[in-house]
C-alpha cells in the first residue's frame, strides 16, 4: 500500500509572499489540512471528535523547503505512517505537484492522541486503534523518505 | 546580550481551531513574522531587498510545541542566532507570553542568502555581513537553547 494521498488544493493567493511565492508558514498550513484528512480516515474527523471526547495534538514537526511553489500551482500531499505506539502517530508528509514524483517540501510530525476533557494524552481505543494498526502495517514496508531523522545544522 | 525580541502580536480569530487554540501552521506564521523582523534589522527588509536585490529563503525549519495558546493572548517572539556561515544563519526563535519566561513552542531554523535574480545562494557582503557578524559575536555566549538539534522519534 503506498503513501496515502490525502490533501489538493491550489495554491491560494492569501499564501504566498510579495514574489508570488507559497509563504513558509502556509506550506505548514497545507500539511495541517493533510493531517486533518488522515485524521479523518483514522475516525478522528471532527464529528467523530466531539462524540468521542478525542483528538489529535502536534507535538514536534519538521520541514524542509525543497522547491518554491507559486500562486495557482495545483499540489497535492501524500502521507507516510512512519511509526506508532500506544498514543503517538509519527508521520511524514511530502508536497507534490499533481501526480508529479519530485518532493517539493518534506515534513515529518509527531502526533499524539489526546482527550479533551483534560486535555491529557490518551492510548488509542476502539475502531481508532484498529485502523491505527491497520495502516501501520500497510505502510511497514515502506521505504524510510529522505529528511526523516535530519537535524538542522550548518554544513561541515 | 540577550536574545532579539522580534514580534508581539495578539492571537487572531483567523489562526484558531474549533476549541479557541492557535493552529500549528500559525505558531509558525507567528515565527515566520519574527524572521521578517530579523531580517529589517540586519538590513534586508523589503525595501532594501528591492534595492540589493537578495533576501533570505527558509531551507528548514523545526518546531516544538510546548503549550496551548488561546485565542486573543498577547505573545512575543524571542530571536537568537545560533551560528551563521558566509551565506546562511540558524537561528532560533521561542514564543511567550508576554514578558513571561515560560516557553510556549521553540523553533530553529536554517536561513540561506539568496540573490532574487537567479535565485541563487549568494554570500552576505557589506553592510549586511557586518550587521550578521556583530550579531552573531553578540549572542555567541547565549546558552544553547533546549530543543535545538533534537531529532523526531517515539520514545523508547
Amino acid at each position: 500500500m503506498p503513501a496515502l494521498l490525502t490533501y489538493k488544493t491550489p495554491v491560494l493567493a492569501e499564501w504566498v509572499d510579495y514574489n508570488g511565492h507559497l509563504r513558509d508558514a502556509f506550506y505548514l498550513l497545507i500539511f495541517s489540512h493533510a493531517t486533518d484528512a488522515l485524521m479523518d480516515q483514522l475516525g478522528l474527523a471532527s464529528t467523530d471528535r466531539e462524540a468521542s471526547g478525542h483528538s489529535l495534538f502536534t507535538l514536534e514537526c519538521h520541514l524542509n523547503y525543497l522547491h518554491e511553489v507559486k500562486l495557482g500551482a495545483q499540489v497535492e500531499v501524500r502521507t507516510q505512517l512512519l511509526g506508532h505506539d500506544r498514543k503517538r502517530l509519527h508521520i511524514y508528509h511530502s508536497l507534490h505537484l499533481l501526480e508529479a514524483a519530485e518532493t517539493l517540501a518534506a515534513s515529518e510530525q509527531m502526533l499524539l492522541h489526546v482527550e479533551l476533557a483534560g486535555p491529557r494524552s490518551a492510548p488509542f481505543t476502539g475502531a481508532v486503534l484498529s485502523k491505527v494498526e491497520a495502516l501501520g502495517e500497510a505502510h511497514r514496508q515502506l521505504p524510510t523518505p529522505a529528511w526523516v531523522g535530519h537535524v538542522i545544522g550548518l554544513p561541515g
